[in-house]
């Protein structure tokens, strides 16, 4: 039997009771700075509800980072708002040991199933416009140091978005680029989530110089389920206005279709001395 | 005094224990069907937050809504995830009377103080191009059968985007217009989430024939205090994917400033006999 993927491993939750689940955050999804990745510490909740609301997909999914969670075991608190149909429910993560009412990420998330989706459609725009995967940049084989969360995918970027890693942004807030796990984990609808939150942030072509852009919450739209291959992804921000920014994602299938859409608030510090 | 506003008025909450609230849905803001508004729904719980977490902008806000919520009296519960600096909180909305565990609405929103608001600023684009104010077309004043909720604001509609009023659907997802307060009050941060619901969905022009488009989510970033006048608003829906769509807009205050941008999550049910 395969092993069980970095993604599986690592988001895996156990049912100790009525709405009360645990989980173990790693430190493989580290972002620049040393904390995990948002997209990733939603994931673990987000499991616990789709395991509590036995619905396939996560079509709308909600985080807010009320405070930073480091590596090591957590304790998530589910309660199930609407069941069936599209299934509602909500949970809270707190780290083991935490104090009662302590709360480092709430998941709020409505569930339902791609698979029976069958209204009309009528899509006005298609995948971004990547170079091929050879005319990219691996950031892992780069040669620059890069966070552990670099890794765990299999990353390809448009080499014009990436003014930023020598100085030089480009002032455009964009980042595009090619998106798989490493490990050939395919990417279902429970995995797009995290890879909404995976790339580099587009704001680091805006600044001469940022520290830290801590997101304050990240929505996830489930649109459809992937095919297997390379996702094509772009992520984009526009208004950044005194210090607070959107990023907004898109990404798509190996078959040029649209699977998710994400958006988040974040906050972008510039160390003391920046320019 | 004058007399309070429609919002104030229709949104007031009274705290009646430890994170315990009541107030009464008004059908004044009723849409195309009977029902009260998403952005109006999400407000009654937003009021009861900024009112528990003593914090003046809520930087962002999402609702999900499990279950239809008609006019009457409804219990708010809410709870404090963090208090002070960014602070979040949740709360559930159910009618006065479900049974106990019934959710019509859940909110999930984050509070911070945009007048302290200070780093940096880069902004990509402005406010949607909106014919003059004399060239739109003014619903409440177009002899067509209305909602009720078009009686609670001025709105003014690029014509250009009401070919679906005519059944002539552009094809194109996007509405453009202006929007205010019919009764004069302010927009302030508040206001915005519902502002951000509040014109006819982009949809309307991608089909030949929309039923309903029901919200399963909606979130709101607060960007910026609006300024007195007129706002200028877009809401663009791209990928319509087997019956469900996203609703992004912008809000634009007189000053040309953005202040808010929102996403849902909507489903599109046409009729059985439609085209």
């Amino acid at each position: 039997m395969a092993a069980a993927s970095e993604f599986d491993t690592d988001t895996a939750v156990e049912r100790r009771a009525e709405g009360r689940w645990r989980g173990e955050v790693s430190d493989r999804w580290d972002v620049v700075g040393g904390a995990p990745n948002g997209g990733y510490l939603l994931t673990l909740p987000l499991r616990a509800l789709a395991a509590e609301l036995d619905r396939p997909d996560p079509l709308t999914a909600t985080a807010h980072f009320p405070e930073a969670c480091g590596p090591g075991p957590v304790e998530i608190s589910t309660e199930v708002l609407r069941a069936g149909g599209h299934a509602t429910g909500r949970a809270v993560l707190a780290r083991a040991g935490d104090e009662p009412g302590r709360v480092r990420l709430a998941v709020t998330a409505t569930f339902g199933d791609l698979g029976a989706a069958d209204g009309p459609t009528n899509v006005a725009g298609g995948p971004p416009d990547v170079p091929p995967l050879e005319e990219c940049v691996d950031p892992a084989a780069s040669g620059v140091e890069v966070p552990p969360i670099v890794g765990r995918f299999d990353v390809r970027l448009d080499p014009s978005c990436l003014g930023w890693a020598v100085g030089q942004p480009s002032g455009v807030g964009r980042i595009v680029g090619w998106l798989r796990f490493a490990d050939g984990r395919p990417v279902d609808s429970l995995a797009l989530p995290l890879l909404a939150d995976a790339l580099p942030p587009p704001a680091l072509n805006l600044l001469p110089e940022v520290a830290w852009a801590p997101t304050l919450e990240l929505t996830v739209h489930v649109r459809a389920r992937p095919a297997p291959g390379w996702l094509r992804a772009v992520f984009t921000t526009r208004y950044l206005v005194d210090g607070y920014l959107e990023e907004d994602g898109e990404l798509w299938d190996a078959d040029g279709r649209l699977v998710a859409l994400s958006r988040q608030l974040a906050l972008v510090r510039t160390p003391p001395d920046g320019a």
